[in-house]
């Protein structure tokens, strides 16, 4: 059997066809331009699931199910997509938008529940009953696998763990809250406490890297130099290291699964990361003499999106 | 079918025989003399287990399961206990012993996961398919519910949700870390807090309700005198309803349940905790505009532990 698996972004909508064990056989893009509305969107959402079917050599009767991510949250009671800020989507009804187009059932999710699920099936924690998959971005995104199939609570809201607040009282998140996690363990922190650094003191690497315009400072500057050994920047990564292990112990203690996988821009620091995590990490979590989650790099990393979404359906 | 439910605890040891629907037909109880040592216990657990059978007038052979609810840690892995601290037990081999004395089948799990088990099946949770059970005692546990089961993660230590990390850097807790979430939302923070208010301000109606002895506060004279309107109490019980809100806030963030139940020593303040908690936690959940948890209170009290160990084998 086959699967459609569909990522639609704010720039671009991707869909590939997908087979049982989450491989692509032939996958197409096209923009979202997302300022048309979501009729619109989901109409190209629609047709270009249809055209790489058609172009793979199959047909939509071979196509058990399609599966979509987008960043946003689905409601699994009403079928609606009630909060899509990306896309400025509001409420909108994709199940039976979708249905215009096409009888075959349509599954729908947040990209990182998504990506987490591709994870599980064809990735890093492939085989895993229990496993959470963090994006560490511009904000932190969670994906949740519990007995292999993605868990997104009772009113398809869980999984929010970027908006765990770690740090009570402490920065201020858009989410209206002080101290969420992601405030902490996004890229997003790294930018801000680089940015802070360069405000505060003269001369630094930081600055001289990015031609002394603060505004340039991106999270991989960061870690660059915090690689090369500049004592700043190396300050930074510890920081972000110690928040960014608080939550992943949190995890632990909440889920206990048998991988977390991180991914998303910070993951990309690779085993600079791994080895700062798995040396801090231990001495945080609660049962010390017990085992727990391993702690991994992300393997699929374009193509999550598509096969994960794909095998929402599964 | 019948199920026998032990409620193991650091003073005595009870036992029911429980019908499918968790009612109990026929309970009772013996001391635990834990300083006997694991075996001599696990002996007096399972001849209890058989007596309560026979006095309600059934054999062993309509058991079909035994379930055991303990303050501590199972490894579903090795079916050995690794910690359960009050009863001084390290890496105990409950199933080999239990299977000593009965061919029925034996499952144990953490006390808090049991009573949030049996509020699953016959309490406030009743039907619900993914619930929290959070017990505000001397520490904070915590007993998950996902799909209408026992949620222990992939090594048994999932639900350790007093341990989550709120107030990064804040106050010591026994795990290690610092600002765990039971070092503010427990009885024993309403205590600490309740002497380091008669220490620093004289004269409170505090240090008056334990006639001068600040050694006697208790969880219960804070919450008495805030429902009385004592202006020091008040203080002391927003503040702890704000960090419970906290931790409440993060589990729907996480697990999205249908229900938090709210169980242990400080949830017999009532109607006045569920509604001091009412109406902080809308503020806080992250979607403010979509369905999320109702908060209760426990239900079933004394005799949870019985009910919900029963449970495990159904």
């Amino acid at each position: 059997m086959l699967y459609i698996g569909i990522d639609l972004g704010g720039t671009g909508i991707k869909a590939g066809v997908v087979d049982e064990k989450g491989n692509i056989l032939l996958k197409d893009s096209c923009p979202t331009l997302p300022e048309r509305g979501y009729e619109a969107v989901i109409h190209d959402m629609a047709h270009l699931a249809i055209d790489v079917t058609v172009k793979s050599g199959h047909t939509m009767d071979e196509i058990r199910a399609i599966g979509i991510g987008l960043p946003g949250v689905m409601d699994p009671r009403s079928g609606r997509v009630p909060f899509c800020t990306n896309l400025a989507w509001h409420d909108v009804p994709i199940l039976e938008e979708m249905a215009k187009y096409t009888s075959v059932p349509v599954f729908v999710d947040n990209d990182a529940t998504v990506a987490g699920l591709a994870e599980s099936v064809a990735g890093v924690s492939a085989g895993c009953e229990n496993s959470v998959f963090v994006t560490l971005g511009t904000g932190v995104g969670g994906g949740i696998v519990i007995g292999g199939k993605v868990f997104s609570g009772s009113h398809g809201v869980a999984s929010e763990i970027g908006h765990m607040v770690t740090v009570d009282g402490g920065e201020m998140c858009t989410c209206g809250n002080r101290g969420c996690w992601e405030r902490y363990a996004s890229a997003t922190a790294l930018i801000r406490e680089g940015r802070k650094l360069c405000a505060e003191k003269s001369g630094t690497a930081l600055l001289k890297a990015v031609d002394g315009d603060a505004a340039k400072i991106t999270a991989k500057h960061v870690i660059d130099l915090a690689k090369a050994g500049d004592p700043d920047c190396c300050a930074l990564f510890d920081n972000y290291v110690h928040h960014l292990c608080v939550g992943l112990s949190n995890l632990i203690n909440l889920y206990d699964p048998e991988v977390i996988v991180l991914g998303g821009g910070v993951s990309h620091a690779g085993q600079f990361l791994l080895d700062a995590v798995r040396e801090k990490l231990p001495g945080m979590v609660f049962y010390k003499t017990m085992p727990y989650a391993r702690i991994e790099l992300a393997r699929l990393t374009n193509d999550a999106g598509i096969i994960g979404a794909a095998m929402l359906g599964r």
